[in-house]
């Protein structure tokens, strides 16, 4: 059994608390068990230089930690003047999974800004990041359609994401740290509602893995993105209604 | 009448809510208003370089915003690559006034880092998180004290901060950010529980102001200050108990 | 007695030396006992990006020490990469100074930067620089006003600082260097010709202090900046004989 | 039919050119078709501070394209002062590649230093330089083991790197540029040559991708890092021997 | 006799392979012995902004050594963040020495940036790099011409360099990395096909030297120069046909 | 004749100031014409680190200009968070010209900083530098002589700088700023006491220069620079008895 008595497959407890910020356009604190990420979006009028005059839109991401979301004391990347490689690997990658279910064209020239701020770090931040900040990105478009109807609606799909590892030849969903820590195989695993992959980051740093268990790993973050994807239907209401919903 | 239908000698609701992480030595989420605050406080069992051997510890803070704690997103600094001389300025204010009531001697070599992250903002955040961060600061003392007890207490008085201003000939009590952009004199005063200054930073950048108004301001920050020292002590509850009181 | 044979609220030797710079539209040398500061003034007929097409001028300073104005000597920040918190403070608090005796909509679309390099150091650096900064200023503005003159005269009075601190219960005036660091209290204050309140900035990092040794402060303070403002008037003679004189 | 007259599940032309660098313990030009890079290994008698004491060794990595490696010239990131993400993620990936097949407490305490730097860039730089630098890689070891001889000899396992796609519903080995802008769905997988997963970074910024078009990936995947391995076990020759032979 | 078997007054053996990038305009691999750069000529339609409007062209160089080039391995500036001193001066000492030979004029507005990389170092990297980058130059003009034929041709003659200095009373041709360790006295000259001078820099930091010896260094050099031009003249052949030559 | 009425081969006037610094271990303010330098020298005791446990002592030196030293106000290079590739030239100069007379085995383990900062530039900044730095360095070898008698005097002789140039046909001696725009060619040349040459630094960059202007260049700075030493000689009086005088 898992440190908290989760089974093997089992989720950490979701929290989804939706309109945490009195400014941004969407907003939302996301919560997987001890993880707690807090997602907003930002919207501006205009798109950045390398996108100008193509009549898209652009979505990007942002991603930072507080010093103490974590056991001990990071330093800050302000203070240091730069960002690690890993904040960047993991900006990239939010902002790329969000723009696969964004239809840039539909969206029109504006971007759409992701910022996930990890207030509290206990394994599985950029997974919780993305399904937090598909929620804030879901809630921006809305209140954009809400000021004028878009022909065609921007966002094209749910997503969600969920980490999934083998520990002791058995595949966990969901690690936390100590887990994570643990792990031989580390898989990220990005989806959409139809069922879709969008991203596919396995690493068997530790040790080589057989094409068995990536078909395991496989299996256990579709089950863990299908049980996401229905917490943010429930989250979103009928802010998520036209969502994939295509005018013609 | 204020905004908020406030008196001008009014403080805005306050709100403090303690152990909001489960990392930190000391931690607190606090409100003036629309004001939010985390601050953490991180216990290292080493001193920085220039205080070494000395046998005193230090206290220290860094303070940042989220990007979209305000009304329109801001750069973050660790994507800028440096510091913001606003940031660098409130962060050496917030320090310098908590080693005002520590006794560094009696801390021993040790460094109690206060981490302020402001999560929304609408005016006051250096005095709301030079009052949040004395409670985070009391927290990792006490717990520190529990571990090991303090031949004299580390923590000498209470402490907490208030902004006051002018607005057309009235002199107004911890400004939102709308009031703080109107103020012609803003002024951001330190005190203890003692009732004695420990910083006092009045700038009149948009009108120089007369003797007779600097007296009205430091008068209502005194009486804003009191009340926000009881809010503390309330919160604090029996870990407050030893602050000020010296063993012989 | 102070280490220098001077009275308690007696000033050091003050000597202003202008047009040190063959370059500059305003320069001066300015001296507070053995703390040498050059000042320019430099105008540029442009104004920053937040500034444009608001038909109003900008005042900005920029400060700095030689690696070997001090006892030991400090890195060069232009090597280090950046600038150290306590210059961006100086700095700050030099410019917003300034531009309380400033018109900016009279002063039209253009900027004036002001240059404090300190050559040597012996406390009050920042008071030095200001009180200098003042007298270059006004020499930059008095030059464009012989080229074409100003329907409303930009600078609308007088403008200096002076240290003030306590020592052993005693109220000192114009701290050096040796004072400044045994000084429990310390306090810069910046007043105009008028006698109001620019800058108050007092801090008790070592002992907070009263209400009663506030008003001491604050009493010696006015004094000396009076004095000052006294010097700046003989050392501009006729230069200064528009400051705050209005053309209605 | 492909732009170069390749099938669909061809690799490009790979030439393996070995001792091209006279400093280096192990060197190697390596050309997938027109994309070029120089892979040099270097050794160190010592480890990084986090890794100190442990007895245990480490692998590192570093990527870079020269300016003109492109169609349009690039501005070089020591001139910019900083990486930019994508050289940060590639150069993580071949690192943490590189370890998963490096027994790191039978190299001992020292250092290998893979530097990757692009020369001409056709797609694929960063499989290329996995698979050139685990050659410089097995060449430092084999130098190293000539000195004193291994008791159990670091490298496990073959460890080669190949890029697949997605074109109009083809799955594609080894794009090159064009190809690669026109991919839907981009991944590129790492082996061992006992034939396992070492990494699967699959994205399909563009169009996600079905459960069986993944499986199509992976499968094209392993036929050309099988061609990739058996390309390097000729180029080493004796060198490569004793690789994954461990004495018991 | 030299560690090489060379007289005091021979070059290395020196090998130019042209077209070694399929994308820059002009590019070349030379070699001075051990000393190997790949150098490249990219063309781009527009100036540097102060340049702008001016009806003429800009020459610039940029140049780096890989990590390995070297006995030892020397940290990448893009991952220390910053050019080293001796970086810049390389650079600006590359540039300055073409746009000697370049009209800028006659070039019109566009700019052409001359890559140095040097893949193994062995001494005199900056005088190869100064007589690489001038083929490259030239190969990327004619191609120029070759669209569009120039009025007048934008190179005005041909232009070489090679390092001189002083070991034990002996004067020595084009210093190899040992030779160069040893010597006392250090130059490098940059010469034009016309025997003038375009760069002359002595360094006696080891020891001061006379008249005498500054006369015999320059009459080493400038033989040396003679036999490098002679060789681009060879390399370029036809290609550099109209070097020098005006129609008027 | 000359824009200030000097004939082709005479100096600017020279101004040297010494002890213009109450802290610094030697400083001089020296001037060539309107060209302002201060100059400090900087004892610390010890060595960098590439130095360490040698036995031998260094030699450095930093170079800046003062924003408003220039017709037009510069950028400061702290703001800008890097130092420029001019100023690193110069300072790399400065420092090796000077080691250039100083037996860094005599001088023991301990550094020496030159600070060279340009209050007011017209031409002339680095000759005016390293001119000046010889000075303040042979105050501060005096000075740590005084304390402890070296066996081996440090400074082996005189240093000098000067610039020379060429101006329709003309070799003109120490250039200003308005000369050395319209210069063809520009060359700094360092000499020490006895003759002979340490640093030559020619540069034709508009027009290459032919063996007869260089020899004519050379001979007007060895006049130039035999004067400047007779007034450094002047300044130092006994302070530079012991130069060049070795005790065996």
């Amino acid at each position: 059994m898992r440190t908290e008595g989760r089974q093997w497959n089992e989720l950490r407890p979701v929290t989804i608390s939706m309109n945490t910020n009195k400014y941004a356009e969407g907003s939302v604190l996301i919560e997987f068990g001890d993880t707690k990420v807090i997602c907003t979006a930002s919207v501006e009028e205009r798109v950045p230089p390398f996108m100008k005059g193509q009549g898209k839109g652009w979505i990007t991401a942002e991603y930072s930690m507080l010093p103490r979301a974590t056991q001990s004391r990071n330093h800050r990347e302000s203070a240091k003047g730069k960002l690690t490689g890993r904040t960047m690997e993991i900006q990239r990658l939010i902002g790329r999974a969000l723009r696969s279910v964004v239809d840039l064209q539909a969206l029109g020239e504006r971007t759409i800004t992701l910022d996930c701020d990890v207030i509290q770090a206990d394994g599985g931040t950029r997974t919780t990041s993305i399904t937090g900040a598909f929620i804030a990105l879901a809630m921006a478009v809305h209140k954009l359609n809400q000021n004028h109807e878009f022909a065609k609606y921007p966002i094209t799909d749910y997503l969600a994401s969920v980490s999934v590892g083998v520990i002791q030849e058995k595949t966990l969903l969901d690690l936390n740290y100590e887990e994570d820590s643990k792990a031989k195989v580390d898989m990220n695993v990005v989806m959409t509602g139809a069922g879709k992959f969008v991203e596919v980051q396995g690493t068997g740093e530790e040790s080589p893995f057989s094409r068995q268990e990536l078909d395991s790993l496989l299996a256990a973050a579709e089950n863990g993105i299908g049980q996401l994807i229905a917490k943010q239907r429930e989250a979103l209401g009928p802010i998520g209604s036209r969502i994939g919903v295509t005018l013609v």
